[in-house]
């Protein structure tokens, strides 16, 4: 049987790849020990992030090669712009934290470096490139949350982040998670080759540490 | 009052635009005149047209500015994914054309200029000069079956062509094609300047020599 | 011995890789029978051409992923603005076309569906799909001159095209071509694999028929 | 007498444009007091932002409407590759710094910020927009080193940084500075207008921003 893409990334990127999805950001927060003001700035960066979020699939929209494919990079707009950022404008409004208030936030340096490379490898490389970028944001949740719920460690009662671990370790999300891991096998069959590991093993990895970056970005603020 | 933009692009494109808005397929069609065969080549090609025309809005969604852009630009990949190629193959089905027989169909040289002269203006310029090179059709087409449902010489009664005249002259459509003119004017308001205009009429000329192209693409199967 | 990625694409484009080395234009060329309407017309819509095929690699330059792929671009982007252009200019000249002219000309249809063709793939694919749509036209125009300076059919003498096929088929142009062929191998070493083969020959195929359409575009003018 | 737009946007920058160019990174370097750990890390840095630097110019290629604009852009790919990488990586060597160690040197998070937001900007956008996100830079360094330079606090003698400053502020440089500040108002007048200024100006602000971020960087290794 043939090792999934996701899993061969991950095991590549070594050491980073835990650097990410075992951050101090995500143990804390999993303990309900995360300073408020490190949640907060997270939920107003990631709020600005996830308009780039759409912009990535709008771009996969126009690389697309058959309809198929059309469909589902559409399908994830529309998730984002119909149903993520509602979600996530009405999880803030009960932190407090108003639209108006976020969009008027100037985006971190952690927010511009991992947004902006994402778009930069989609462009310049092709669209297998750019879900490899998008891996360790649309797959990694999944494993993030999923990983700390099953773990003792976790707390689950009176801890005021729940509702963030409980969203991407629900059954949703994670079937979204999976679809993406598996979309990743197909394209690689379609447009990879062993040849071009070496190159998504390093897109795959900048990515990563940039999204540590994104975590870090948000303890900073504590 | 400041003439809309679309207007002013119509002007500057002289005989060119008549020429594409009353080229002999459109009259015929009207009069129901147009060869069956020249109408199912039309029809087979504007299929794999509206493929490249959500690749473009999809392209506009990755331009856009703000959420409003992107939810704009996301509505006109949805009516093109869920509603128009929809409509499109049910229609076809009418004239004996199935998805499988149009997808196999090779590219017409006319389908390949105009589509990808689209996008090459929307990737090397800016969202106006997408939206500009994309204006003859968009807003184009509600014109042109405006102006022929207005024509007492067209055929009303026993025109196979009735219905396609009767989608573009309709009230939904017509609102859409306001609608993008209208956003042309905002776009010009907040990217554009009279510097600009005789670039944006050239990109606009040529997109009307190549809808007029298509059309005649369409004759030359009969 | 790995047969190389141009062998097997022409063998792929089957019977329209010799419908476009073959075309009757290259044949009357060759035996100087060509109307010089056709090869004027040629003249002037190969220096539009030319513009759109330095943009081509200045795509590449920005799609490189080392500074060695990026001095390869940047040398032909170099090749094709000061020396191409200006060899073409001084040599259109003996003809008796203007620079001027030329730029003022409109593009053929075959031009625009060729060039925007080529920039689509090369923007919506990776940097492989750029090369291998432009393969048809910098190794191919090699094959061409080649084959007909080999043929007994050939007019040596008094044909007022060889300067053309002597250009083309020089050392100089020869070796241009055999590395970009090289570089073919190299690139699908480093980012192709079999699952991309078909997708790549398509786009061959798709580059041939169009280079086709625009050898018929000059004799269309005769 | 128009006002340069280079002006008005480090009029409209405000507090951010001071920040940069006098930014301690700089008044330390003109001092002679910047720890050497500070400029090495900035000189390898330096070193991995010129290679998206060419990508930059290489885009603008294919974003070029004219072979007037075309050649410009050329030129300046063609300055970074073949000269100001190989000063460089020249006098990164008398620093101690190989071509090999700077390039296996993982970018930091500054400098994926600012390359990858120019290249953004400048693929989202159109060839103005890409200009203005490189101003910065390429207009910004004349300037800072030509207030260095004129300011008496400046050390002469024994600064190890002096041939830095020297680079810049030299004629050389600051006629291509100065040629770029025009560029931008010839694309202003053909591609602006006021209503683009607000968006023009944000981008400016952010990419001075994100290069403060990239002195801020250096400084941080000390």
């Amino acid at each position: 049987m043939v090792t999934p893409l996701f899993e061969r990334l991950t095991a590549a990127a070594g050491a980073a790849w835990h650097a990410y999805t075992r951050h101090d950001f995500v143990l804390l927060l999993a303990r309900g020990d995360l300073p408020e003001a490190a949640f907060r700035r997270y939920l107003v960066q990631d709020y600005l992030f996830l308009l780039h979020f759409a912009r990535a699939w709008g771009l996969a929209i126009y690389k697309s090669e058959s309809l198929a494919e059309m469909r589902r990079a559409h399908s994830l707009v529309t998730a984002t712009l119909d149903v993520e950022i509602g979600l996530h404008i009405e999880y803030c409004r009960g932190w407090g934290l108003s639209e108006a208030a976020m969009a008027a936030e100037p985006e971190a340096l952690a927010t511009v470096a991992y947004t902006r490379f994402v778009l930069d490898r989609g462009v310049a490389g092709d669209r297998l490139d750019l879900e490899v970028a998008l891996a360790p944001c649309v797959v990694g949740y999944a494993e993030i949350a999923a990983e700390r719920i099953a773990d003792p460690g976790t707390r689950r009662n009176g801890n005021p982040y729940r509702d963030w671990l409980d969203m991407y370790a629900g059954d949703e999300y994670q079937g979204l998670a999976r679809h993406a891991a598996r979309a990743l096998d197909d394209e690689f069959a379609r447009r990879g080759g062993e040849g071009r590991f070496p190159e998504l093993a390093a897109i795959f990895a900048n990515a990563t540490r940039l999204e540590a970056a994104f975590w870090q970005m948000g303890l900073d603020a504590a």
